[in-house]
């Protein structure tokens, strides 16, 4: 064998080719979510905020807490007003926070502010600017004159009548956002639970490849995947583990993923997929004991995706170009970690319909994703694919991208002006 | 004045209420973005990840760096392949990473891989499924037959033809994502020019509010508006400052906002602005040297708004009502902190359109926000209101709330089936 061109290396084979629709559905049922349950303090709102509820939540207190009043005013007896004008003895004033003190009597008032508990005896609120005030700087002996009759229970929020105790206020799988740390607030849970969130353990495979701080030499390609795939696993809530470069040599690479696979709830992989001679991932993952699911789906870029559990564990492999290892990224795998952080479903990354504001191109062969910027306009939503190639090796022309337009499998064309589905990317 | 009801606290007047469209505007001229620099490194991922560019990036390097193939396959010379079948003499192997060492001569082709450098010589790429190979395991002398003819520069990604040196990559202002991490990872930018984040100062006043782990005395209401803005603040990118409860009595009002100013670029209360006898956030406010530029904005929930601007900081005065506070801060605060931030524009919310799936009611006198779920069908959104009161001082119904259903100004109705507008305020 000495001084020949030796070609012991990973072997390239054909595999079946899953639809998207297909592949989404196994990858699925692969998903199982994480059950351990941490408790964190209601005061870390940063340490909580995007992570995933652990248990229902059960209402202690009705909401509001007490009859209020919704406007400032005077809270009366509605008898007293069937007759205006009718003027009232003010008794007391209540603003927000206190305690009322007397009861209103026939023919009394309290003035009363936004908020405020309803005092007993009083069982409506007339809003101050259908009144007029009498000896306003006279205290003592104070009235009010009612301008409007009202009826019973006019602008008073009625105590339970947005939550009684025992309801059902957050249920279990949901992302805490602003509006539910306001409800756990209100409802005075000082203790949170959620689940742990997923590890997620990244590593780049591939001996032409260099960190970014490394000179460059001539044939060598810088990662980028790495720093792309961190960024898009903690956008999830999930926590990135960096594991970095793995040249393409068996050992190594066995090695790598060993240790990923012991300490993550998911390995991804990028490069080493596809059918040339020095991708040998899938090769390592059967001798590492892994059930092989999916090796290609009929899909543009991203069609050699490797997918594959070895035992719990769930095992992304992306192609190596970076268009191809990022679409990959946005179409199976996050939804994969919206299952596994416990989120309720769908888990189905989401498509809207937007107007092609440039044709769409494809080879009709496979599902094709284009990526371009998707704009909320005033009639509804746009898409412009990116101009420049839309070759996968290309990462100059994906930043800004907002969306993917696809082109579904068998169509090679959607022109100017007509409706095309966009994956989203991005809050837009 | 013993003994007697006194009424000294801060007077109601009424003022110029504006649209949306005429606060929004603005508000956007009070803005002066940050302009100070902080240079963070590219591997802290999750310390840039979200960040405001604040410089525009010019490529140091084509893209890609040298002509490369795009497939797995033989490097060959067009002018050898015009005659096919044609058997060329296999004189390298080139796997992605490796410099080639040999010039491929007229007769001769060079086994290549994906993304691998060309070598000298050949001007086109033959994919491995269009080539037969000879005497694969005997090493030395080894041959390919190639069956289908090619072009020069098929299947070659061109060096520079994604970008040349002194191209503009990234524009400043740019927030920064996935795609802009993979882009400055592969131009080997490793420090990375940013804005420093808006430090966002939060306070709640009202002699009402508890803390959520105070014991709830009747009357009292627990503050959630300052874990709920805590919240909405971190999601827009600033550093929420959270400075508690402050009680309705002027001089500590005035205390707090005057610290509140001293350490932040923006300050946000919540409660103090309505016209309650108690409310003097307004007062207090031009006590301090404030411009009040809005005290009122045509909108339900949220008419009680305080826009001011004391010397370069800007000041909102949010309703205290927690759906009012967060519709509020939707509207009008995230907008107003993305160009805080140095984004770029447009920093106005996103609004889409959605066929309503429940009817929106409104009284018609100002432009009207009902909360709901906006949900991405098959056939486009469609957006559901929220089930229960839609009270300003509900926040039961608020959970799960994806999107702000619009009802404009002058309309009261939106019947099931049409559409409406609905200002996102979560990625669906």
């Amino acid at each position: 064998m000495r001084g020949g061109v030796v070609f012991v290396h990973c072997l390239a084979t054909f595999h079946i080719m899953f639809t998207t629709a297909e592949a989404e559905r196994l990858i699925f049922t692969l998903v199982n979510p994480i059950q351990a349950v941490e408790m964190l303090d209601l005061e870390d709102v940063a340490g909580y905020l995007g992570r995933v509820l652990a248990s229902d939540m059960l209402s202690g207190l009705d909401f509001p807490h007490w009859d209020n009043s919704a406007m400032d005013g005077y809270a009366v007896r509605a008898s007293d007003v069937q007759q205006v004008p009718a003027t009232l003895q003010i008794v007391e004033e209540i603003p927000a926070g206190k305690l009322p003190q007397k009861t209103v009597e026939p023919g009394q008032a309290a003035r009363i502010l936004t908020g405020a508990m309803m005092p007993e005896g009083a069982d409506t609120v007339i809003m101050q600017e259908e009144t007029e005030r009498q000896s306003v700087s006279q205290p003592g002996n104070q009235s009010v004159t009612i301008l409007k009759t009202s009826e019973p229970k006019n602008f008073v929020r009625q105590r339970g009548s947005f939550a009684r105790v025992g309801d059902q206020l957050l249920t279990a799988g949901r992302t805490i956002g602003p509006a539910e740390i306001a409800l756990l607030s209100a409802a005075q849970q000082t203790q949170i639970p959620v689940f742990r969130r997923p590890r997620v353990a990244i590593i780049s495979t591939g001996s032409e490849l260099v960190r970014p701080d490394q000179t460059l030499q001539p044939g060598q390609i810088v990662d980028s995947n790495q720093y792309a795939l961190v960024a898009l696993v903690a956008q999830t809530g999930a926590v990135p583990i960096a594991l970095g470069i793995v040249s393409d040599e068996r050992a190594r690479v066995k090695d790598a993923i060993a240790s990923a696979l012991a300490q993550a709830d998911m390995v991804i992989s990028s490069g080493g997929v596809s059918v040339g001679d020095y991708d040998c991932v899938d090769d390592v993952l059967t001798e590492l004991g892994a059930t092989l699911h999916i090796r290609s789906v009929a899909m543009k870029p991203g069609k050699p995706l490797t997918v594959a559990t070895v035992d719990k564990s769930l095992y992304f492999g992306l192609p190596g170009n970076p268009a191809s290892a990022m679409v990959g990224f946005w179409r199976f795998v996050a939804p994969a970690i919206a299952k596994l952080s416990g989120q309720q479903g769908p888990w189905s990354p989401a498509f809207v319909w937007a107007k092609a504001t440039t044709a769409l191109t494809a080879g009709g062969t496979r599902e094709t994703y284009l990526w371009g910027q998707l704009v909320a306009g005033e009639a509804g939503y746009e898409f412009d694919t990116a101009a420049g190639g839309h070759s996968s090796g290309n990462l100059v022309n994906l930043v800004n991208v907002s969306g993917l337009g696809r082109v579904p499998q068998g169509e090679t064309r959607i022109e100017i002006g007509q409706p095309v589905q966009v994956l989203k990317v991005a809050n837009v």
